[in-house]
């Protein structure tokens, strides 16, 4: 078999973000859950976006964010998701090729627009996400192409693309084709409460066809309905070959067996926005792990992403990554 | 005649900016006037995006962000401009709504796209502008209510409408309409290669219908020919009521024949990006002015405001303006 000539593929939703400044009470008001990720549909974005203030439109989606962060480190990255061909599809597909990401994913021409979220930024540095899917609910199976996904050396999944129908489907056949062309599988777990929607598949993509496991501690938590941190940490360490858990400010925690490293995080000067936090540790550590790093070293690549993202506005690197290191 | 009943309506080229941070060899190898605005067509601003790196999209224009920011201090504005019906027009039309600035201006139905200005900023924090005017094409004297006009203390307007041919005689429709109602008249020059284009009709603009100038150095120096900006400064002396001169870090000057203010700079902890800079000066102005306050107390509001905008990326204020009085 051919060596692989890329580092990592990521297959996710295909979104801009539309971030703005609110405080509690909008929050409290609109009725939304602080922190976490809720789905909208056209009718719910228009009328919060409606009730927001002043925004600005930058590129996002988890994975997206992932390649974009690996790219900027100097890593060579895909991306397959779906826009509409529509002005912020046509934002989308610029952004991130602009970093050298390879994006080819045919945009829907009928149908619903490009995907947006609506990213509400409180003044404790806290994200509350309303994503409506839009065209990235037609991304299917047919988007995928195995000459692709088996050029990477990593295959890197969403656990948001559990949300449109089709996209899971293209998930399976990417795992599949990745699996047998003897590539490492990577999921991030997304968000706790995408964790409880589909709890049971998830824990079964973990026990049998992921190596590499991204979660937070409340979605890790979440995944064995566990009473604590720790007692979720020991079940995923005989689950995955790798877990890199994130902590927020406590740094994170990785595992691969018998093999754990604690590793503090990167002093911030400003914690302004943790938009892209945990897509960001995931670049980093890809960018560490695609180059043959140790995993404590990965882990700390993840750290120092991660730091850069949340002192300013957005998801995806103001500064190359490549000058941080 | 009635009291007016709003403090500020502009009108302006309605514009979403999209800002990337390029180096001075980026401006080079495009041929790109740096600190300057550049008109470009359909694929000139094709060409360029598809060189540019990762953007970041936010509402723009120049007298669009000088009400923004007047309502961002608490003061009633209106903007009257020309969006396309498309995704970038819904996102103008939302953020300068969202401010409590009353838009109303009709969308174009068809032909071109929303207007955007690719900006590039230098890692000096100078901002180099290519502007594609698209539907700002189409705004004509149609567009101009006359009661709107007359119900505001002040219509401001941007050099920048002299380039779309309709927008010209929509200034002067508008000028002539608070004039009779006895309504003040503010002008921006914009830019010094604006007023090279059209420097014999902004001269007689000056001279006779204009009550307050906006200008920077280099605008001013280019209006009067002159070798200094000393030299200029005593040639709008006696042909404006008040003009408030904007000189970067070294401040601003505002006369009123014999009344002569010398303003010095607010301070900035981090110079970032200058776009806005001269809108959010002549925001702080007008609100001070709209208010009845001393000219040299608008001045320095002028510069608390430029001060707010300069500190950050975008040409809008992250922070409410209100919150720096």
């Amino acid at each position: 078999m051919a060596e692989p000539e890329i580092d990592v593929v990521a297959i996710g939703n295909a979104i801009v973000d539309v971030l703005s400044q609110a405080d509690d009470g909008f929050l409290e008001t609109h009725g939304l859950a602080k922190g976490v990720m809720t789905l909208i549909d056209a009718s719910g974005a228009e009328g919060l976006y409606a009730a927001m203030g002043p925004g600005v439109e930058m590129s996002g989606g988890s994975a997206a964010n992932t390649v974009a962060g690996l790219a900027s480190f100097g890593g060579s990255a895909g991306f397959i998701g779906k826009v509409r061909d529509d002005q912020l599809g046509a934002v989308f597909s610029h952004d991130i090729r602009s970093l050298g990401v390879s994006f080819t994913t045919a945009p829907a021409t009928e149908g619903a627009a490009t995907a947006r979220c609506l990213i509400l930024v409180t003044p404790d540095a806290q994200r509350t996400l309303n994503t409506y899917l839009g065209a990235c609910t037609v991304l299917g199976p047919d988007d995928i192409d195995p000459e692709t996904i088996s050029a990477a050396k990593v295959i890197y999944l969403e656990g948001y693309l559990w949300d449109p129908p089709g996209a899971k489907q293209a998930f399976r056949k990417a795992m599949d084709i990745a699996r047998k062309a003897g590539r490492k599988v990577a999921l991030s777990l997304s968000d706790p409460f995408c964790v409880d929607r589909y709890r049971e598949e998830f824990h079964a993509l973990v026990t049998d066809g992921v190596d590499l496991l991204f979660a937070n501690e409340a979605e890790l938590i979440s995944l064995y309905e566990a009473e604590s941190f720790d007692e979720a940490l020991q079940q995923i360490r005989g689950h995955c070959e790798v877990a890199a858990l994130t902590r927020g400010d406590k740094g994170s925690v990785v595992v691969s067996g018998d093999e754990v490293h604690v590793i503090d995080a990167e002093p911030v000067a400003r914690l302004v926005d943790t938009t892209g936090a945990g897509d960001l540790y995931a670049a980093g550590f890809l960018f560490g792990y695609t180059q043959g790093e140790d995993l404590a070293r990965c882990g700390r690549l993840g750290g120092l992403a991660a730091s850069e993202v949340i002192s300013h506005f957005g998801a995806r690197p103001e500064t190359p990554l490549k000058a941080l290191l």
